[in-house]
């Protein structure tokens, strides 16, 4: 197993996206192709403890780098020889297994729709980050790669979370509900009605287990394993997730450092403070599956640091071994309308 | 000032709108007209230690009851003689200054806009809660109203939430903002892009202090006093941040009491925590009010006790005293575009 990553994208890059493969190459027993300028690379080895390459990492040179200023529609092509473009063409060519970044969304999403294609059938690619709520974890499913969606956009997310959900959270038969203000399959816009009707179908015909609307409350509260949207709203409801929980962490933090006896009560809470961020933390998950694409892609968070870079990796490994691009190509006939049987 | 309270609406009627009712006369010196059935409301009286109908307390007889079952658009008409249907038109007869209630929200919206009618020129109502952020709190609008919205809706949204924060939450400038998945004009589907053209419009004419997109993510962690949406979106936000509220308090919860040394500490933050809650409670607002309505409405939230009934009454108070209605009646030309000046 060969992974691809993306030396010079991300904001601490390419020292965190080297230091996460390196990590990666020792503990996953993954071979690492590291994309990116060939110098600059080889000074963060070197600043890691390594005069030379390492056995297991090779480095594939790119003297461009994708910047979030460049437009994401273009990049790729106005960038030919950027970290970004020559890992996707790696892949796409079979020198790996998967592909890594941390650079821009909206390139990384144009250049693997352009250069190893969407799996054939499948409309939109989606971006299906894993978010924690009370039952534990679910995938959110899009987040922003597709605002303006289909019914049948949204059939197909669901199935691509439902094999996901299986392969990477190893849930059996995970719960796929669609996000919307209100249980009843009355509620919504056309958008909602017309797919509610289609998991509704995929439901009885014993495809997806399909449990019905949720609204963001109870997706948060209880128990979903895929949560279904367009991006638009997947947007917005991951951004609100990740705003309440600066605002509640920052509120606790101004409690337990408000006086000296709360300073004392903080101390005697440090162990499960600790299990408190670490279960909030983006970092742990990694990255962000880019599904509907043809060979496993990954989006690692901009910010992510070297362990991030690790756990983002790990995903990887886990969507090309688990084969999650197989299961969707093998049912793409179920997700589209125009073959849908009678 | 002379509130009319829905006696029957909501999870805990009638003892709680009539505790809250009362409380809101000895504290606020407001008259009370509660609406329901005489002699339930008679007998929560008797609970509460009178025996007889207080000074400042008036009761309007109505026999039948809004269920969450009944149909929103028709329950005002197939059930004249309900608590809200009787309690509106004594607001829209003049019998009082503002409406509470804590009664289905779909039926009080039908029953608001056809009984007492929108201000002349609104197209539509919205529903605006109150909701902290890191800065403090701010106005949503709209909530869930209106599910599918123009351009025009949201800017007229923009202003009711304006005018509302300064009156309400006594904000000289209120910052207005434009939920949206990412912060340059061109970001979000067509609805976001031409309002926020007519929002930067409504700006440069100096009539709204308009500071552009905002995502979610910022919403909550930064500082905005207004947060413009359609009412999808902004349910889905709503309900999402009501959900990480659960989330994260649960599992602070569990952290706290997870063994004797975490049960001492939690003792010793019980202040701190006291706060916390009260912070991020919904019963310390009281309720959402309903702008574009003609006459002040306010929505308490359905599990509403008599202290957050007390709270949507000092709401609907300054609702009423403050002339938001007026205001928003007075500048209604800026906010149609078919009146708009070249």
């Amino acid at each position: 197993m060969k992974i691809i990553v993306d030396a010079m994208g991300g904001d601490n890059a390419p020292l965190a996206p080297v230091e996460g493969a390196l990590r990666a190459q020792k503990e996953l027993g993954v071979e690492i192709l590291l994309t990116g300028r060939t110098e600059e690379i080889l000074s963060c080895l070197d600043q890691l403890g390594h005069k030379t390459i390492p056995k297991g990492v090779e480095i594939a040179p790119a003297s461009q780098v994708i910047l979030m200023e460049d437009n994401p529609a273009r990049a790729f092509k106005e960038k030919p020889d950027s970290s970004m473009t020559v890992g996707l063409k790696l892949l796409k060519e079979g020198s790996g297994d998967a592909f890594v970044s941390a650079g821009s969304t909206g390139a990384l999403l144009s250049a693997a729709t352009l250069i190893v294609k969407r799996i054939r059938g499948i409309r939109r690619a989606a971006l299906a980050p894993v978010v924690p709520n009370a039952g534990g974890n679910m995938v959110l499913i899009d987040c922003g790669a597709t605002a303006e969606c289909t019914p049948e956009y949204l059939l197909q997310f669901a199935y691509m979370g439902s094999y996901y959900a299986q392969r990477f959270l190893g849930i059996a038969n995970p719960r796929v509900a669609l996000l919307n203000i209100g249980a009843e399959p009355s509620k919504g816009m056309d958008l909602q009605k017309q797919t509610h009707a289609l998991l509704t179908q995929a439901h009885e015909a014993g495809r997806l287990n399909f449990v019905g609307n949720i609204e963001g409350r109870e997706a948060m509260s209880q128990g979903v394993d895929v949560l279904v949207t367009d991006g638009f709203t997947g947007n917005i409801f991951l951004k609100t997730v990740e705003g309440a929980a600066i605002l509640f962490s920052g509120a606790l933090k101004q409690m337990l450092l408000g006086s000296t006896k709360t300073k004392l009560a903080a101390l005697m809470l440090k162990d499960g403070i600790g299990q408190f961020k670490k279960r909030f933390d983006a970092n742990e998950v990694g990255g962000t599956a880019m599904l509907g694409i043809s060979q496993p892609v990954v989006k690692a968070h901009g910010s992510s640091n070297g362990y991030a870079f690790f756990n983002a990796i790990r995903q990887a490994k886990v969507v090309a071994e688990t084969k999650v691009v197989e299961d969707i190509a093998a049912n793409v006939a179920h997700m589209r309308l125009d073959q849908k049987e009678a």
